[in-house]
């Protein structure tokens, strides 16, 4: 079979991450990147020897030989930028959020499912190996009913006052910051291992920080406000969120989300309990499943191509023992999309076991929600995805 | 200087541990215990030659030899006993709750501050050293400014359904279950490490399993109801609950408590985050506390009378690396309590640095507070204290 | 019964920790302390309001009123207190080692067995719940047959040169330092956990501080040569020892201790490999046991009155998840030893279940073995016991 | 430039891990693979779509457009394979051990030399970014001398006696097994961190399983004597090992490996105690690194494009707080590898920070002196390097 020729928009961290991990991917070949910061873009495929470079969008989506697109973009074009890859006949994997609302992002849903699109968007964290065993373990009925869970997601990369992004910046990011960067990945990781649907939100949105340090000239992800050419902003998005929630079965959870917790990093923690057993599963150790028991020891169950539930094996692809990384997780996700992708392709029946746009949305409903009760003080219900 | 005498009031599970913790103070000579259960009182009594047993509190408290009552009783008698107790001149040191309400632990303080009695209230999870440590460093200004806190208090005791105990009956327990027994251990933490009062609460209380078996003829603080002789009731008590908590400064907090979470046994944690750095304690590991940096590495403080805080050195009695438990605690808070009485008696001045029934009457006042706004499912403030 | 009447030798750190642990036994009373610096001796027994205190250890053994001495002393003395003990009539509970060769301990079992002494020894750390539970296990058939062994003790208290004690002087300390010191302790919880013999070893002793600074005037267990009046001497016993060990099964085993290892407080590591299944226990996480598996997930045992194994739960003496910690440890030894004595007095059978004078002896040749290999360059077997 | 051109030789579990991972290095392009299972070959080049397949090594060898090899074969053929790359002119980069002894990995070293080959050795574990941080903050000076070292290498993999592989085989894996297997990772992680050489060891090699079965008919890597078709053979290779060590400066270390050991799969630790600190990194927990202090609290150094030493940083790609796995180490390694190799063909200067041939032959003196050593039962020297 021919390759799949893929292009990625966006060539800052995250498209960078995205090329190496494509570069992985059998059947895959890079064609294309393009950036508004053309040097940048140059220098991803001059390093990686990508052979076209493309000045804007428009003309990367007016290649006929490009099959997908990956949106590495900022927030603020992901929704402008599917769509016309949609329309262009694309095939779209886009970075988190789809679009800065849910109304954006059910026109998305409509509109690949009018031109069949493959879609997928970034959770990568469900593709950890274990996070994929507690999700098959939970279907096979080992943790009975869901009746509680507890979380939360913790960051320093915004702890002092002269850091500042994009991401705080309404204009760019939507109504939301903390609650809709990080809670969508955790409330996906919720969905995702309970096969349960979040219906209900009630939350606390908070400013820890309201005056920060601004660079002058260009606000890029990690940036900082240190540099004498900077300015003093209000800052009017959330550093800070809590939620309650609920799920379809009645299963109540809580979450906290934190952006200024000096100390910690990447610090993304689940725990769901069960009616018969629980787990627990934690970022900073991501190779290692926590499952709790009443009645005799708790267990720590490392991945494992041996002892895995049977579908789950093949992302725990090394050597019992070996730890996987934050690469091989989103190299997981990629390698399920473009296994469907190539089913999809032959005409062979497949199933969209990753995150998809309908995923992506569901995430901005419970976002928008999340938002629209911290303005009312109530609770609030998930708007119908 | 003469012991000071003390007497015991209920002499169940955590009776025999004050009991025990007792005969480590030097100068307190344990008189007298006293339990409804006459047969467990005795039996309490002579294993640890305790030489008096009453059957009744009322004949207890009016033996003029003892000085001091430790009120071990169960919940619904806590506010009689205390009343009681302080009105015959004796001084107290009570379990928690102080009471069923703030109505009433209000009433118990005007009481005390008449009588002059000294009280205590065993909220002994502040004494293991390393959360002592946290609570002098944030004074001596190391944390900076406290922004945001989080965490939880796990158990699985109520996890079966034939899992049964007097804290789900309302006529025993009062208003709430789980988020005024585990919760109010919990905001304890939260107040002495911060330093601040938790001023504004929204609270989600949820009873995962509705209905229980209740063991027939009576129903401990631990009891099954796996037995025959059970019946199914109706729980109209909290096993779950969520707080979104508000500190005097602005600070936000969240937590959760469960009782039906399989195979966390006492797990306690609480994350503060502040303008300078971060402290973690978990009491699954109480031994250390967690430092957090945004620009250097992380640091695990490890209980120790070499490195702690001055003042709090006293309470890590052992060779750095010897490990203190829950009745190191405990035997923390009476050392307090008792040298704090010791110079009472003797006319010299004193500091109340444990926690004493302005704590267990702030804490009714935040559960009074938590209860109400589940039922109003509106943010609520915590009332006057 | 009246009570047990105990005399304690010896008031420094560890003597005041028996105290204090000793109040918590039942039937227990402390009738007199000695110590060579008697204002020790005043200050603990006025603290702890001990009846007796005693200028010489003579003349405590002549009272005729104490039952039992617990021997705190410094390790040079301890063979002759306890003979003096024995010879006196006394019960012996002594802090380890029981002399400063096999020599001598050889000669104190052959003595205490004349006089059906009852007698008792300090290895503390296999009372820690799990160890516990670890050993009852492994006699159930659940390890299966023991096949390998490792771990570490490691310490850092004589980090510095100017870390000076009686430990490093031949003349006080006998013929080794760390290697007696703390490899007793590590080789007692072998031979407790496995149900084996130590009986060849092969061994490295080394000094890494050759020399040091020694306070003038003085060398208590923990001093510090910082001072201006102190002098460089050279110090010949070991701060690091490995030991190569083989059981009487044939299964080998490996140990490495330190008394230089920044930030290593008393990190006490064993694993045991098993021909079923495998044991970890770590003294800085004392209260789980690790129990590994080839085809199923590992386990992490919590010491628990509910879940351990039968006769083990006592040592787990509170409600599951509220730690115990090193005092408990040396409680949960004293009571057993104060168990089988009230048995002895009673005329009742007993079992001594706890270390003895045997299990001192057997440690003081797996030392001298350890020494005379160290000497020799090569494999040695242990002495007869 | 144009690319490199790599082939493979062996394309079982860790051929396919090069394979994987050279796709992630820019500039280099995979041209050919071969295995004396052609089978096995041909489904690795489909599926990564690798132009060339050779039947033979010689074959691959005689392609000219081949640049560079990586020696994936098993161990008794890793010796004449790299004879015959290096005598083509190929540069080699080959899974370890060089050769089954040290005078054969000598003649390797000298061979290489006379062709100017730009040799590797797979050492990955040294490729995890705090192993990399500790032996450059050891070269900055911050640990100050090396006093003592120890730790020990885990696993399960031949826990049963139906477990087998060839490497318990003398005829294809040379003199030892688990401690030529892991040990040698072992030593290069001590010698890469303290940057100092062993120059001295005392081993105990055991056969904890005498007797398997072996599987008749083939034997992989990891095989299972289960199947009915088997035999049981005497195993005469050791699967437990226990090595004393002496590095250049004096100081002393003390290792284990075992393969039967229940529950530990890639379990590596290595601790190492310096006049003014300690380090710890174990591969169960990969991405911190433990500092140890004695005057203050510990640290827990988590991987850092931020925090790093400068020089390290490129080894932790990811921002902080994403953990590198197993593959991005190995991807480290070959990226240091090619690196080396860019400059060397464009002639500019280079360093070898890599393991070389230099590294793996004085691995293979460490175990040569092993293996004399216990059968000798004596201490013995590593011969000149």
């Amino acid at each position: 079979m021919n390759s799949i020729k893929v292009a990625v928009i966006g060539t800052g961290y995250i498209g960078v991450v995205h090329l190496e991990m494509l570069r992985r991917i059998p059947d895959v070949e890079i064609t294309a990147v393009a950036d508004t910061n053309e040097t940048l873009a140059r220098k991803a495929a001059e390093k990686l020897k990508i052979p076209r470079v493309f000045p804007t969008v428009d003309k990367l989506l007016a290649d006929g030989d490009v099959d997908v697109v990956h949106n590495c973009a900022p927030n603020n074009v992901h929704f402008d930028i599917n769509v016309a890859a949609i329309q262009a006949g694309k095939e779209v994997l886009s970075e988190k959020p789809l679009s800065l609302n849910s109304e954006e992002s059910s026109r998305l849903l409509a509109l690949a499912a009018k031109h069949g699109t493959l879609t997928g968007i970034d959770f990568c964290y469900r593709y950890f190996p274990v996070v994929q065993e507690a999700a098959a373990r939970v279907r096979r009925g080992d943790l009975g009913e869901v009746r509680a869970f507890a979380g939360h997601f913790l960051q320093d990369w915004l702890f002092f006052d002269t850091d500042y992004s994009w991401r705080l910046d309404p204009a760019v990011a939507g109504a939301a910051n903390v609650v809709a960067d990080l809670g969508s990945h955790w409330c996906d990781l919720v969905q995702f291992i309970t096969g349960r649907k979040i219906v209900e939100v009630m939350a606390e949105l908070h400013t820890c920080i309201p005056r920060r340090r601004r660079p002058l000239g260009g606000s890029l992800s990690f940036a900082s406000g240190k540099a004498a050419s900077s300015e003093e902003v209000e800052v009017k998005l959330d550093d800070y969120a809590s939620l309650f929630l609920r799920l379809d079965n009645g299963a109540r959870g809580n979450f906290t989300t934190c952006q200024v917790a000096a100390g910690r990093k990447v610090d993304i923690e689940l725990q769901v309990f069960g009616s018969k057993e629980s787990y627990a599963w934690s970022h900073v150790s991501p190779n290692a499943l926590w499952v709790g028991h009443r009645e005799k020891a708790n267990e720590v169950f490392y991945e494992s191509p041996a002892l895995q539930t049977e579908g789950t094996r093949k992302y725990a692809a090394l050597p019992t023992g070996h730890p996987m990384g934050y690469h091989d997780a989103m190299y997981n996700l990629f390698r399920d999309y473009y296994e469907a992708l190539g089913a999809k392709r032959a005409g062979r029946p497949y199933e969209t076991t990753f995150p998809d746009f309908r995923t992506g949305h569901e995430m901005m409903c419970v976002i928008d929600a999340a938002v629209a009760s911290h303005q009312s003080r109530t609770w609030t219900k998930v708007g119908p995805s």
